[in-house]
């Protein structure tokens, strides 16, 4: 459809999640046609970002340096482990401005027609840290589908009687939501998890 | 929110059309934790259509000669302009393979409250193209909105007595749409366009 270069960067924008065919082609034509030093930079800022962002050490979410902001942070209580599937769960969280504990990202959710087991994870990661001692609490927060419920029953398993308190996130109702528009499965968590009013 | 060159990213990436702030969280994470090279292509690609794509010297649409795919070709009819306000338009109207002539680029539409005058589009590139003579018709394909409509009245009005015929692409229904989803302008003008049955 279009020349070389132009095609070649439709086809590698589409690649990117959440960008369809028609956002691909707006987004190369901004690229083209818009300022060029608002394009170079971005191509500047994608490669920086691959030289500098690595793995936190300790937790596995993002860094800049051996260990990221959180695990720098001494405010923060670092006996409190919120376990999450990817980084991006930590700022999802970190959003919320409610945390204050510390994380430590899986790298995905057991799935094992796709080959991910435990060893895929970072579960004995997680153990070590929970064996180093000092850790009173570890919260499960994954996704809410079948990956993220059977990763979450493992965990719980896994960490039964080694110390700390295990708790998950509530399920039910998300706020703001309209009560006939959840659906089944949603709205079965939310009798079950019902609390006193 | 997140450190140095990551928020840089996720900056940069919010700054592209279409793309809002957790849809640039999410690019922002795929470039960051996916693989190295595609990340790297990407950036280089970017920087590539910089270096490679210019502006055809005749109808202002994108090539990478001096002349684009389009005008360079000896099977399309040459004495037939289609005018249009983007480059970007031009591949609209090339997908729907119907339209064998040439194009002719404005660079925008007027709009006098932000100081886009006939001056600012090209518009004397146009005039100066049906003066050369060959032409024998030249279609306004503008958007459909005030400052598309007004663009073309313009033009209208520049090109009268200049030899060709000039004409606009029809207005009326969206092919496979409900007609009591259609606005009323959108309607009015398919009732103002009917044509015998």
């Amino acid at each position: 459809m279009y020349e070389g270069a132009l095609q070649s960067l439709v086809d590698e924008l589409g690649r990117l999640p959440g960008v369809g065919p028609k956002s691909a082609q707006r987004i190369a034509f901004h690229l083209v046609a818009g300022e060029d030093a608002d394009a170079r930079r971005l191509a500047a800022t994608i490669v920086r970002v691959r030289e500098t962002v690595t793995t936190c050490t300790r937790c596995f979410s993002v860094a800049e340096q051996p260990l990221c902001r959180v695990c720098r942070d001494e405010r923060r209580d670092h006996g409190l482990i919120c376990v999450v599937e990817e980084a991006r769960d930590v700022f999802a969280i970190e959003r919320t401005r409610d945390f204050a504990g510390a994380y430590h990202v899986l790298g995905g959710a057991l799935s094992p027609l796709d080959g991910v087991g435990p060893d895929e994870l970072r579960v004995a990661e997680l153990e070590a840290r929970v064996a180093e001692g000092g850790v009173h609490e570890v919260i499960l927060a994954m996704n809410t589908n079948g990956a993220g419920e059977a990763t979450a029953a493992f965990l719980s398993r896994r960490l039964a009687g080694t110390g700390p308190r295990v708790t998950r996130l509530a399920s039910g109702l998300p706020a703001g939501g309209d009560l006939d528009y959840a659906d089944e499965v949603t709205l079965s968590r939310a009798f079950a998890g019902r609390r006193e009013a």
